[in-house]
């Protein structure tokens, strides 16, 4: 009788911790396919925060160019600068990471002088670019572009030569870049 | 021999239990570890959807402007407004959130009587400005920013004094908006 | 004596397994809890990738129109296309997801002989048009718009009759599109 308590109990111990048991079995499959998808949450998801606004100038009306030579473009002027990719001492963006960017720029002069001839280059790459050329009154033209850039990329405006951008307080000659996603 | 059997029970049911406590460890620590990731990603990854687009007029042809003084313009056509940021009545986006909000805003008049100019203003502070003056013809400009915005921020598109768009149902005069990411 | 002892060792084992219950308890409860989040985010956060740019052409000069009819743009270089869902072979972007698309497009040409006119098309539905038009000179245009799309919809850029752009190895006539998030 003795012995077949004692065999109730050890049972009793045996179902109460059998449930446990399952449980824990659920609980460890359960957080292994969370492990997994928090994972690729992780890679897929935008974790990384990029992103830079600037203006030619912060204040003093100014007008760059015509030069006879392409000139990279500084903005100087940056209200945002998320992540910190953009040098306004250079008007170099360096990508942090491996990523998918996203550009656009948004440049203007009175027209008659010279035209208004902007572009987007990688590198020594130029990528796309933003003209236009009237002959009077002031003319804009503007662009955009998404690209894959490797961690250590560099992107900067690059001013034609003979060409001219003009810029004031109001900010009307604009360059603003985005961290779409890594990948 | 009974208790020896006992005995041998109560180390088979300590055994038995020895592993699912170990795993039950590794669950636990694994689940710790799992948690902080998680609220990394809620914290950085873009979970909150707020976007807009608007165009000045649904579909009669519409010249706003010139006025003189400054005047709010209200994107009355509103085909995206995912989060309800933006307000049709008053033509004011207000920050849901606070984050990284991206704007862009597409302008265009009949050139000749005035020129083409509007502006983004935050609060009253004009942030960037798009314009185009030409004699003659349709002049089109555009222009776009990121900015971080607290909650409760709002900003509107000015068309300035003396300045003038058109729209029609080809929704020429637009203005767009995103929220980038919460911060 | 014997049943004293086997009755305490039994109260060990189960004071024993007390503990591990309880943190059994605690860690399933928190799993779900986890489990909650981590939908939330795989729902909300970016997940998917999808962005291209392109320009009318890779390299010749090249004035597309005017045509006496509205005409399908095709844009033959893609620098850019993350998840191939524009074609280059028809200028049809296909959204592969249901999700909030943003869309830029940036046009030019020559002025005097045709303005320059370019309709985002959303199936059959104009959404939103690019449209500068001068008399002499370089004129552009841009035109941008976030709208939701059904998985399989399908946008392209439309030259509007009577309109013409212009391309060459800089870049100037644009389109590109981005996935902002899946709803």
């Amino acid at each position: 009788m003795k012995t077949t308590a004692v065999f109730a109990l050890l049972l009793l111990v045996c179902r109460v911790s059998a449930d446990p048991k399952d449980l824990l079995k659920d609980v460890a499959a359960s957080l292994a396919k969370l492990k997994v998808e928090v994972a690729f949450l992780k890679t897929h998801a935008q974790v990384h925060k990029v992103t830079f606004s600037a203006s030619l100038v912060s204040g003093d009306e100014t007008t760059l160019g015509p030069f006879n030579t392409h000139t990279p473009m500084r903005f100087k002027y940056v209200p945002t600068n998320i992540g910190n990719a953009y040098n306004p001492d250079t008007g170099i963006f360096t990508a942090p990471v491996k990523g998918v960017y996203q550009f656009q720029w948004y440049v203007g002069a009175q027209g008659g002088v010279a035209n208004t001839a902007v572009a987007l280059i990688k590198g020594s790459e130029v990528i796309f670019s933003a003209l236009e050329a009237q002959n009077h009154g002031y003319q804009t033209s503007s662009q955009g572009v998404a690209l894959t850039l490797e961690a250590g990329d560099t992107v900067f405006l690059r001013l034609w030569k003979g060409s001219r951008v003009y810029d004031n307080g109001n900010h009307h000659t604009t360059f603003s870049g985005n961290l779409l996603y890594t990948i």
